[in-house]
Formats: C-alpha cells, structure tokens, sequence
C-alpha cells in the first residue's frame, strides 16, 4: 500500500503528535517538512494540500485532509493496526476523550500557544506582540494545567481520565506542553514547577510512545538550545540566577 | 426511557445548537437553564455536572458530558433516530466533518465570540475590555467567514462541504454566527454583508431545522431588542443613521 504523505514542521506540537502517532502505530508514511520559519504554508502550492495554510496536513491517496485531531481520528479508524486504546470504540469512553479534544482547542492551546507566539517566536517572525495577550496566555495556561490535573489526572492517574493506556488526547495535549521547552527551563519550570502529577503524566506519555517520543522533540530541543545561546551571546540570558531548583522530568 | 439532562444558556449559542439538534432529532429531554448573567455556571452544584464551568452539558442516565461538539457526536452516535448526514458513519466524510469541527474553535467561534463577548457582554459582566482583542477578534472573524465561504461552501454548495443535508458542523458553525445579532443589525451587517454565500447557507440551516432554530434563537433576540432600547433609552443608538443598505436573510 502507498505510504501516506504527512505534511509538517516538527517544530509544530500538532505536527509532532501525528507524526509520533503514525510511528508508533507503525502507519507508514512520508514526511514531508514544511519550514514554516520560511513561510513554505503559505504558498500556493501547500494551500492546495490545505487552504487554511496550516501544519500538520494529510495526503492518503486521493483524500486530503488537516487538522491535527481530525487526523488523529482518522489514522486511529481507518488503520487497523492501531490498539483501540488510542480512540477507543466504546461510545461513552470516545466521548469523554473527544470533550477534551474540544477542551483543548480554547484553553490549553490557546494559552500556550498565544504565550510561546507572543514571546518567543514573534520577534523570528516579525509579529508584533501584545504583553495584554502575554498576561491573558499566561492566566489561561495556569489555569488549564490546573484543570487536566483537578479533572483529569485524578488520583494516580497514568494516563487522562484514568485509562491505564494513552488516547489521542494525551498525545495532543502533552506535545502542547512540550512547546513551553523553547521559552527555556525557567519560564516551563515556572508554569509546571508546581504541577507534579502534568510532570508524572507526560513521563508515562514520553515513555508508552519512546523512542519516537524523544527522537520527534529533538529539533524543538535544537531551537531551545539555539534561542539560549543566542540569548547568552548577547549577554541577554534567559535563565536567571535565581531559577527555581525543579528538576524537570521531561 | 429516561429523557437526558440538557444544561444550557440559551444566550449561549453552543447551547443553541445542542437543543435545535435535540429537537429536530426528536432526543427527549429535560432542559435546565443555567443562567451565566447569574452565574449559575459557577456554582458548586453545576460543577459537579461540568467541572469546567460551561454550558451545555448533558447527563444521560449517570453518564455526564460537557463541550458542544463532543455533545453534538455523542448524540449522533448513541440515538438511532438521528438521521446519517448529522455525523456520517462514512470515515471519509466523518473525517472531512471533524476538520470544520476542529478549525472552528480557533478560528470562527475565537474571533466571533471574542468580539461579542469584548463589545457586548463585557459591561454587563463587570469585564475588561481590550480593543486590541477587539481589533485581533474582528479580523480572525472577517478571515474566518472569508475562509467558509472559500473552502467548504464552494459553487453552489447548500450546506458545507457540498453536502445536500447538514452535518453537527453546519449546526454549530451557524448557531456561532448568529451570535453576531447581539451586535445590531449594523454591525452584524458589516461583517455579513459581504458575504451573500454565507447568508444564504444560513437560512439553508435555519429551514432545515425550522421551527426549532427561530425558537431556540427568540431570547437571543429578546436581548438584541433590550441592548437596542436601552441603547436608544441612552440616546446612544448603535443603529448610525449611514448603515449598509443590506438586507439580511437571517
């Protein structure tokens, strides 16, 4: 069967859970890498694969499709191969873990997304940004992290909702998390210093999809070390002396 | 059997969308008003529906849900009545489906609810409002419409993606924009005015669950006329006298 065609940038957190997904679930594919520091989602050859110019997006044959939870979805039904933990077919379970796919969108992405946008990545891409967007991410973020750990990590919960296997949820959202990696050690301790059981709960992910975890973040480990660098070249660090003593588990 | 349990805002318009749905499908249930301008959403008893604090959520039996469009699927799934196009079983078009789902959270519903919610509600809220949000939420929401009527409502497409009958998308997406009438009819207009396949894809939606989309959509008007009186009561009409020319269809 012809491998179906990926569209990412792993830079991108959805990009990454698609691609950690399919391998995992041994979905053949290729990937091919779509810069968006170059801007290659914005032309009019990638608006054919999807016009909303956005990563990840899919090509399986003749059918295109985008949108990283519709993906998840789709790989998870149409592939036999994938263990049914991932998008289960019990109706009431599928349920529970498509409201926070739904969750997700407005709360946890928005925070995180919006605050590494507006503080981190604005200044490549010539955005301008807003510390009023800063300060609502920043509460929005807080805020969720605080309600996956109330909600959903109840108890000793391995995986969300209290599954002993992951869904396509904890994918989605731990790769979300992942993406505070590039605002440097301080700042992620910062949010998910005081978040125990998020930290428990992205090791068990890391560790049920290694080593495609690992070796999917390695480029967002790149642009870490390469935004610290530059930041300590210009004597501008952004790891302060005073940092928290957290020991990250990621 | 035992009707479900629908928590809703009629204010709301997810929660719109999940009653007409309900209704034209012929789900029995019980409705329970949570009144969001008494904040009734944040109480200790509906927490314990939907820890998230929002509206709509269901229980059916013991099984409790919250987020609309995980509402919406759920119920597609588990009542046999609900015709096939609401949620088709057909993975390709299911997939096509869960794409407008997802791309609407971020896109459409951020920018049109933003606006409402920073133009409208906020002083009754006792809320900030930013006009940079305001500026950001207007243009997501200009490129949002710009985008539906692009990709999904193509040629003489009836409702999105081409589809002769409307799926739990149309639904949703419709019941978000019509939000816009808490705007005035000025407002609403310039930002549907130019958008003739939109208007028309609207009242496609709105005739084909009549007449349970105009009596889930009276007290949305209600607040529309009270907003307008007490606006004119003020001397301070939002209808200016230059308006467009347009004549809505909604």
């Amino acid at each position: 069967m012809q491998p179906i065609k990926v569209y990412a940038d792993r830079r991108s957190q959805p990009s990454r859970a698609v691609i950690i997904f399919c391998r995992v679930n041994q979905i053949d594919f290729e990937e091919i890498t779509v810069d968006l520091f170059k801007s290659q989602h914005l032309t009019a050859e990638f608006r054919k694969i999807n016009p909303t110019g956005q990563v990840p997006a899919i090509v399986d044959g003749r059918f295109k499709l985008y949108e990283s939870h519709a993906i998840l979805r789709y790989l998870a039904s149409v592939f036999p191969g994938v263990a049914d933990h991932w998008y289960p077919a019990d109706l009431f379970t599928r349920a529970k873990i498509e409201s926070i796919l739904d969750w997700h969108h407005s709360n946890l992405r928005r925070g995180a997304a919006t605050l590494v946008m507006h503080t981190a990545l604005a200044p490549f891409l010539g955005l301008a940004t807003s510390p009023d967007a800063v300060k609502q991410a920043e509460k929005l973020l807080m805020q969720s992290l605080g309600r996956i750990e109330s909600v959903w990590l109840k108890d000793d919960a391995k995986f969300l909702l209290g599954s002993p296997q992951p869904s396509i949820a904890d994918l989605s959202l731990v790769c979300e998390i992942m993406q505070l990696e590039i605002l440097g050690n301080y700042v992620r301790d910062r949010f998910l210093g005081a978040h125990e059981k998020i930290l428990i709960w992205m090791d068990n992910v890391k560790k049920a999809t290694s080593p495609h975890f690992e070796e999917a973040h390695e480029l967002l480990f790149q642009v870490k070390a390469s935004r610290l660098n530059n930041a300590a070249a210009a004597n501008q660090t952004s790891e302060p002396s005073t940092k928290l003593k957290i020991v990250s588990k990621l």
